[in-house]
């Protein structure tokens, strides 16, 4: 069993870094969870104007002034992928690629998933659909396996991957060059329905079928209801009150995932918030 | 009668600085109230550390970053002090130093007042007591006035109400040295209230009393509920939902205003929601 964290953070876009940043400044044990280039969509946004203080900023430049931030108050980035959070009662259990972490608030910042979901996809989950090839992989020993893939860093999954099963499909849903191991098989084409018995059989795509054993659906974010089930949603937002609370009493939500607008400030100041409640809730809780 | 915009702001903290950026790059025709200072709140901040971006930054830095923001998106501060809006239906008018504005819509980002209102003060509220030198020092040519000032910026209208009064009582609220015309009687202590029959008379203070004819209180807000009659509070702050609309339809608030944490980010990412909240709600009304 992993250290009990005061606030757990999911997610390094603006309100995940900023909910850390007030964190710090609260003095509260907290992890954060993501990955070191902060955020995909962040990364590619070609320029921001409305983010007070830096008219006309590039995506790229804007990441480089958050991570320096990040280095100044020396918060590190756990590089690990969330996929389940379940509600203990006084504290949550985060299962991060299989490990298990303590905390006693939790916010989640993970943004909000890009296209919809497949169809037989929920049906499935866990009985052969996964969303972390890190996580799940070694089940697929000698096994054939296909790989969902929303971003080119995906690729990396995908190798590991061809080490462990006997066959991978790749299915790029990016427009990029693919590099991928020779082994692995590349495919352009649109899933449309996952469907098996007990387990996944095959993935039914617009133009042909796949036999396969296992599907890696790999997108930038996992829909709130599926990562932390019981939580209320509206319209695959998370519903939050003006002080980032959700229907959970200690997780907070901030960012894209409670709502629009989609815009990088509003983000932060959600953060912010969310911080700042998660940290007056560890208090009180303290007290009591 | 001036011209009609769709989204008049009031205040240049960053809320109101936020919510003009985003007017801008929605392409709305719009109004920003407030100083050419920004906010004497931000000017004094000694460090802030967690606006994402900047990390460990004073005040007079950050000023100074959303001044060049302003500058470069080409965006002005009207240095008008708006006393009272009222709302007409379909659109507000807006009094800010006797003259008249009409706006389709309204974001308040005033900042949450400091200090009690004084005992007295609503009752004789338009008549004696006035938030605004310039607006109505002409009423009171050769008579008595006093001046309650919070802050040292205050001095210049003071100097300005000591060339129509016959006198001038000066109460500053602030620490530093006062730097005041010599016609101008400079008291240094505490009021308690403000008494008079159907106009003001006098003002009762910790350890003496004044004969006046007018109290101005130079505050850098101006209560919510006085400034717009009939919005919903909620002690002291304005009641907002999500998408920073307050209980007007057409008037959104951001900010301090609008209740805790009083922090930069979150202002900030208020007053983006709140413009684009506002030019959405132009142009449904465009369309309709």
């Amino acid at each position: 069993m992993n250290t009990h964290y005061d606030i757990a953070i999911i997610g390094t876009g603006p309100a995940g870094l900023s909910a850390a940043i007030n964190a710090k400044v609260r003095n509260k044990k907290f992890i954060l969870f993501g990955n070191d280039h902060l955020s995909m969509k962040l990364e590619k946004a070609h320029q921001i104007n409305n983010y007070l203080g830096f008219p006309g900023i590039t995506g790229q430049q804007m990441q480089t002034l958050f991570q320096e931030h990040l280095k100044e108050m020396e918060i590190e980035i756990t590089e690990k992928k969330v996929t389940n959070i379940y509600h203990m009662g006084d504290y949550f259990s985060i299962l991060a690629n299989n490990e298990i972490f303590e905390s006693k608030t939790i916010i989640l910042a993970t943004g909000v998933q890009v296209g919809k979901r497949f169809e037989g996809e929920d049906t499935f989950l866990g009985r052969g659909v996964s969303y972390c090839a890190t996580c799940d992989g070694n089940f697929y020993r000698g096994k054939v396996v296909t790989v969902i893939a929303y971003d080119k860093k995906e690729e990396e999954e995908a190798n590991f991957l061809a080490d462990i099963a006997n066959k991978v499909y790749y299915i790029p849903m990016y427009r990029e060059e693919v590099e991928v191991d020779k082994k692995i098989e590349v495919i352009r084409d649109r899933p449309v329905e996952i469907i098996g018995v007990q387990q996944v059989t095959k993935l039914i795509m617009q133009n042909r079928e796949l036999d396969t054993d296992g599907i890696f659906i790999l997108r930038d974010t996992i829909s709130p209801s599926t990562l932390l089930p019981g939580l209320e949603t509206n319209e695959n937002h998370v519903k939050v009150d003006r002080l980032m609370q959700t229907s959970l009493p200690g997780c907070f939500a901030a960012g894209d995932i409670v709502g629009k607008p989609y815009q990088y400030i509003k983000a932060a100041g959600e953060g912010n918030i969310a911080a700042l409640s998660a940290a007056s809730y560890v208090d009180a809780k303290a007290k009591a």
